[in-house]
């Protein structure tokens, strides 16, 4: 199970906030009864030449997944992912999200995947 | 633009060799014009309990965008996704894969996503 999650009019302060996207990205798994296999991390992309895309790409891997974050401040925009080989319930990532960053408009998709792969749980 | 890749019957010493899937996401970048904003990271993961379903989570994040990969040896399966918010060639990157993982069934999409927002580059 994937969901991607394109958020727009999102909050700036929050979309600039290294320190907000690494908490957000650390607590999320346990939110939703996912195991992290390290620590979040979060890189600062500077728009090499574009300053209006500077943002920060943030990533957390939990065991067979992972969650990740790109966001661009200057625009309001971000893009991000939960992917899992197990079911999770999105509607409860997605307002966590919401609740973090504030958006108004935004698209998501679900999307099934790797349906011929049988896991053992 | 966004590639998910599914590939089943996968070489197994490949999916349960660290230092390769390392490489192979260290130099993914640069073969399809991006560039990365750190190097790559690959974790072990050991099936809490379910030994066939052990294997690495690796990814590498690059200017706006990530690769990720999920192993599981023991199954010939993996899981990758290649995220950007610009456009890349996906048949480029699948054949990268396929030359090293040396899969013979797979399931792929090209996901559009955030259309609604507008970079600079």
């Amino acid at each position: 199970m994937h969901l991607t999650l394109d958020a727009y009019s999102a909050d700036k302060e929050s979309l600039a906030n290294k320190e907000l996207i690494r908490n957000f990205l650390d607590n999320l798994p346990e939110l939703i009864g996912m195991k992290k296999l390290a620590q979040a991390q979060v890189f600062e992309y500077d728009g090499e030449g574009n300053k209006e895309d500077w943002g920060y790409s943030g990533f957390v891997v939990i065991t067979t997944s992972h969650v990740s974050i790109h966001t661009y401040p200057e625009k309001g925009y971000f893009a991000a992912d939960v992917f899992s080989c197990s079911f999770f319930d999105y509607k409860k990532i997605l307002s966590q999200f919401k609740k973090t960053f504030n958006f108004k408009t935004y698209e998501h998709q679900v999307i099934r995947r790797g349906l011929k792969f049988k896991r053992n749980v």
